[in-house]
């Protein structure tokens, strides 16, 4: 399994690691990390992480392509020509065209995602539509060969339940025991619609804020 | 918020990225990824991360000290006294000590988690008393300064709960919405009693192998 990850400056790096994590696990899994040029590439942790590939020499034919979020970082990718040309010619010839978070909008800018339903964070969710996809509220949506989860740590349980549709649900069990993936959220409001008001306002701005400028 | 996150060749990467995202989201808080050497540290994602600063450089007196796991790669460091004087030196002068999955080890093995509990990954918790620390089964480990989360995703929850903690339950609850965190683990088997005979065995096998050789 050849996996064509994308890395780009200020992505969220949650997005990207946890389903590598999880897909790490499967035997024979071999990893590119690509941006447009080598060597290190800022992340919105302040941890920089070092593309193992780029443009030229990432795999022509994987058998995924892997798109991470961010906040103004996504957006600033949507008007870069030879970003959306290199995701485009990848899934176009992916098995599979995959995403976390606010990464379906950039494969939804590349083209890919066109009469598609795809999930994307709560907060960005509706902009898929100007792509003609169709916004899921789901934590992991799978449509053909279109796999997408939603906000940041969906992340996790997309790449196990991936993981399973690929190798099988009895290593889908193993992985996530492995993971130790039985959580526990300490505050019950990973949902617009299970936080209270101030929390959702809270959250909007600094969203909002985070859309909008670098930070 | 000063914290000094140690990295090292083939650690979890998501043991390290889960609290990160999460205390990426605090305002103010600064954090210094660090090792031996600063420069490109490959973890087992296959993806390579920066050292930002070394021993010599990082922050003597940080607020926070964080040490995440690994299989067999944790397991070599406990033989490299410089750098567990280097984490037993940032421990010592910590306002918290932390760690996720076998990080507690290498707490444990600095002579820091003498007389406390602590949590750690389910396949390698009893080797805690090792250290003169008793082993937690809980997901997150609150013991006083010592904070410690359980396997791999455990990060997730150890980290939002730890930033209620430090800056209050209302920024918690909306970290863990920007986070979108409402978990919806595919097959319930994220601990050892709620998994199968069989995944468990399989489980067990697989992590044998990871902690005994390079892989």
């Amino acid at each position: 399994m050849k996996i064509v990850a994308l890395l780009y400056p200020q992505m969220t790096l949650l997005d990207l690691v946890g389903p590598m994590q999880v897909w790490s696990f499967l035997p024979g899994t071999e990893i590119q990390y690509v941006w447009r040029d080598k060597g290190p590439v800022i992340t919105d942790c302040g941890l920089p992480v070092v593309a193992t590939h780029d443009f030229s020499d990432a795999a022509s034919d994987p058998d995924v392509l892997f798109v991470g979020g961010g906040a103004y970082a996504t957006l600033a990718l949507l008007g870069q020509p030879d970003v959306l040309a290199f995701v485009a010619a990848r899934g176009e010839r992916a098995k599979w065209v995959t995403s976390v978070c606010t990464g379906s909008l950039i494969l939804g800018a590349a083209g890919l995602l066109r009469g598609y339903r795809a999930a994307c964070h709560w907060g960005a969710r509706e902009q898929l539509t100007n792509f003609g996809a169709t916004p899921s509220g789901e934590r992991v949506c799978i449509d053909g060969n279109r796999l997408s989860g939603g906000g940041i740590t969906s992340g996790i349980d997309f790449g196990l339940k991936v993981a399973g549709h690929w190798a099988g649900e009895d290593t889908g069990r193993v992985l996530e025991l492995i993971l130790e993936y039985a959580p526990e959220p300490p505050f019950g409001t990973g949902r617009p619609e299970l936080a209270d008001a101030a929390t959702r306002d809270r959250a909007g701005s600094m969203l909002a804020a985070a859309m909008a400028a670098p930070g």
